[in-house]
């Protein structure tokens, strides 16, 4: 039971798409997570996904709709089922909450759901 | 679906200890509420209680513990069961994340869950 300083957190590794747990919430992971480049487009079946943007700017892409942008002090929640994809052309920090056990990838198969702990 | 600009939810209102719905996650209302003075000591029987101080600074009273602060930009997650009581000296901005239907007093008496959505 500690305050948790997030740019503190997000010093501490420089990987993108690598989500690390830094809370828990009833039984959900709370993460932070660098991004660039552009995710998979994946969808998640039983969970609404959180994005709070924490540093930077990401646009947000919806199948079928205008993408979205996301800055710092900005949040987003993709309702379950929808199908869509992060991207950030620069290295955006954003806090992440999913149940546990939840693949951030969703349906698609590019990244296993690993989720160290700092 | 729309991207969720925090402070311009906060700019909303003007009231404190008066959470306001800003969008759904899963089963949970994540809501922005602003603090100043002291809440009362309360525990919330079966939900973790999700507090990310987004600008300014507050106390988090824990009972039998120190206090701990906590300053925009960091975090803390109160576990179920645990007696704590939020505070702050000075205006202090808050997202709270908490079940439906939680009361945001848990087991104290003083505040009815209204939690109007802006």
């Amino acid at each position: 039971m500690n305050t948790i300083n997030l740019a503190e957190k997000l010093s501490r590794f420089s990987s993108h798409w690598d989500p690390h747990v830094v809370a828990d919430y009833n039984d959900n992971d709370v993460m932070v997570v660098k991004f660039q480049g552009e995710f998979p487009f994946h969808k998640h079946d039983a969970t609404d996904d959180f994005f709070l943007v924490l540093d930077g700017e990401m646009q947000m892409d919806i199948e079928g709709e205008d993408p979205r942008t996301v800055t710092a002090g900005e949040m987003f929640i993709v309702p379950q089922g929808v199908v869509h994809r992060p991207r950030a052309e620069n290295e955006c920090k954003v806090l992440l909450i999913e149940p546990k056990g939840e693949p951030n990838s969703g349906d698609a198969d590019r990244v296993p759901a690993k989720k160290p702990r700092i």
